[in-house]
């Protein structure tokens, strides 16, 4: 059989077929570190001003407000809360990567479920198992159009991800295949997203729509609307369309063996993920040296050429700037021991001890050194000098962000931005979910002052 | 200055700046039967099936009920009304078409203005100023990326309909030239639908969305959200992502002095506009002499080779395949003496004697007849033989719909499918809209059994 034939189809069937019971172990562990790591990123952007715009634009025509926003006191209709709390979990980009597409596949899919799972029953195994397929689903059809799509322009995240979230809501509702074929053409078709409107708010717009608009194919393919039987290998389908020279087959080889979830990778740190190694290496140094800002005379950052094309940037002048700045990280570092939310807000980025720091601050290229380490060496004015390699930064591939960290980081963010969240039972409603038979629970939890 | 240079700047101070009084008068009467020729369309489209589906799966999450389904009794809010009605004005293909790139430009934009008019109130010029504007945006938009944009496999009408929507809404919301380029970019950011959806009910769903997401882009634009300042002819923006070697200054190159409505034209019969002059000459054959179908032995069509190309289709199992099909087409005309909704029905292409027909029809290559023209010749059992040219179809650019007959148009389709719409007194009101101080009046007029 010609391998790009019928990937829709065989991608449909699949995921229609799939049993939690087929799922690796590692797998479905996963399914709950990303969907808790989805909360963490979601509590650091809910209060974000696009957040607040989002809600005022979309509250007045929301119908019945079944659905939680999470981190805050709202409540909206399935599909606005899908379309805010998507946005919400990208706005810093602080959720997840899946490292061969550098999609962030959470935030497009879990939000669609968890809305979806206020409306419409569902087990805590059904959500995870749907989480899993959604993502599955993402990332394959990014793999096939990477590494062009992105560089071409498209928002991969976005594109990708409302057919990501048509798959696991249309698992949700246990449609059959030639009904998922459907939901996935239908999500196809609404694909879209500019890179060039990355740094502007504009990008939350696509992120949010994925989840929403996720939900809408599935429940129209439940409905019986048809979609092309081969949205995304056809002539002029989304491979094509959107996709140089792609390989349709990428989407479905491997199907049930390899599973994406072990690629993708949870941040420590709310900015440039080029950034996280030289993070590790400043507050490591800062803390056995017991060094202060002021006593730190030159910061010498040694690593993968992207570091200095991506981050290289003095004085920024605002939050999302900083958030790509190595000079303004470093600074953060030294000064407040910290690179958190806090640290990457627009008034830190422009004070004027922080801007004068990063001009401490050089970077030299070493295209022997992965992106995920880094090698530093510090001066102080009394003529010390310390150095340390990080060969893996945390929330790398090779050192993930452990269960207890991603516990941490939900907490940190609740507490900073949603403290009337009960953070605790959300997490111990996450770990214990594949065994609840209300998967809406969680999603309840995580609102600002829950009635549960 | 570069010419390519802040053309979304430059589009967006035009629109901002544009006066009611700067319009030539044939273009403001353009407006009118536009919108006219809008409503004759989703009176047909109203009660497609995929038009029912869409209203069965959204109308859960509606919130307040201020907006008219078009031809229904139906209500909803704001932004589900401008989906359904987005939809259903393009369902059957029966609306315009901006000839220099095929886009529908009317579907996507009407729709916005006439739902977001009962929920803001505005006068008819207002209304009828927005949706000149939107749709120049929206098809000079399009020109930049013709021909290769539609050929590469983008749905031209719903890509640059979100655009053309976002300015038309922007326009009633009087934003500033800097918040009128973000909802340009944060329309085009949400630009998708692909070509392999066509033929299926997916078209609805990027379509629909046309509407729906153009009000949300110039909402949010209003509220301060920011998109790109360059999204339409960036290095990762709308024209170079979805255009190859497209030429972005075609955007606003002669802005104000060529209007694109003037090279729009609106459809007598809901099929392939390249079987309309077949129609108007088999028609009047017809009546010339009292032909009986089963009298008619053969029927010889002569054509410019798009026609074979696109309509060669024997047999052909559905309304939607009818509606390409040139023997369905020649069938129907000669049996029925129509070419209406009913002709293209699915129950109509399977008919027995409609089939058979369409063996004793011929159709012959001719390259210097153009597109719009036809010459058919017609032999009876009896050996007497009539021949007929059409030099301009009827509905051509050569020979527009006249404004009595955009009437008969929405009189036909209100009567077939919403005979409950008082369709003179909407018609009335169209053409008196520009003396309306509540331009919303037009939208309640075309409900079925409206309240006032």
């Amino acid at each position: 059989m010609d391998p790009t034939a019928a990937v829709t189809a065989r991608l449909a069937r699949f995921i229609v077929e799939s049993r939690w019971e087929d799922l690796p172990e590692a797998v479905r562990h996963e399914s709950k570190r990303t969907l808790l790591n989805i909360f963490g990123a979601a509590f650091a952007g809910c209060r974000d001003v696009a957040i607040d715009h989002a809600l005022a634009v979309l509250q007045p025509f929301s119908g019945p407000a079944e659905a939680t926003i999470i981190g805050r006191s709202e409540r909206a209709d399935v599909l606005t809360a899908a379309f805010v709390n998507g946005a919400s979990a990208n706005v810093l980009d602080f959720c997840d990567t899946h490292h061969p597409t550098i999609i962030h596949p959470t935030a497009p899919v879990a939000p669609a479920l968890l809305a979806f799972a206020e409306r419409k029953r569902c087990s805590g195994r059904q959500l995870l198992h749907a989480l899993i397929l959604g993502l599955e689903a993402e990332c394959r059809v990014g793999n096939a159009v990477s590494p062009w799509h992105y560089a071409h322009g498209w928002h991969i995240t976005s594109t990708c991800g409302v057919i990501g979230a048509a798959v696991a809501v249309g698992k949700l509702l246990e449609l059959d295949a030639e009904r998922m074929a459907c939901a996935i053409g239908l999500g196809a078709n609404q694909a879209c997203g500019l890179v060039e409107s990355l740094g502007s708010m504009a990008k939350s717009v696509s992120v949010g729509n994925a989840p929403r608009n996720g939900i809408v194919a599935a429940l129209l393919a439940e409905r019986g609307f048809t979609a092309a039987p081969a949205t995304l290998e056809g002539e002029r389908g989304f491979t094509r369309v959107m996709g140089q020279s792609a390989d349709p087959s990428a989407i479905v080889r491997g199907l049930g063996t390899a599973w994406e979830t072990t690629r993708n990778a949870y941040k420590p740190y709310p900015c440039g993920i080029v950034l996280h190694p030289v993070i590790d290496a400043l507050l490591e140094l800062r803390a056995r040296h017991e060094l202060q800002a002021e006593n730190v005379e030159r910061v010498t950052v040694r690593g993968h050429p992207l570091l200095r094309e991506r981050t290289d940037r003095t004085r920024p002048r605002s939050g999302r700037e900083a958030q790509v700045s190595l000079q303004h990280t470093a600074a953060v570092c030294l000064i407040y021991g910290r690179a958190g939310v806090a640290e990457y807000s627009d008034a830190r980025a422009i004070e004027p001890a922080v801007q004068s720091f990063g001009d401490r601050v050089e970077v030299n290229d070493d295209a022997s050194i992965p992106v995920e380490a880094i090698a530093v060496s510090l001066r102080t004015v009394d003529g010390r000098t310390f150095a340390l390699e990080v060969p893996h930064a945390l929330g790398s591939l090779g050192r993930p962000m452990t269960d207890a960290q991603l516990e941490g980081k939900a907490r940190t963010h609740a507490a900073l931005n949603a403290p009337g969240v009960p953070v605790d039972r959300l997490i111990e409603a996450v770990w214990a979910l594949d065994r609840s038979d209300d998967a809406a629970n969680v999603a309840r939890l995580s609102a600002l002052n829950p009635r549960n």
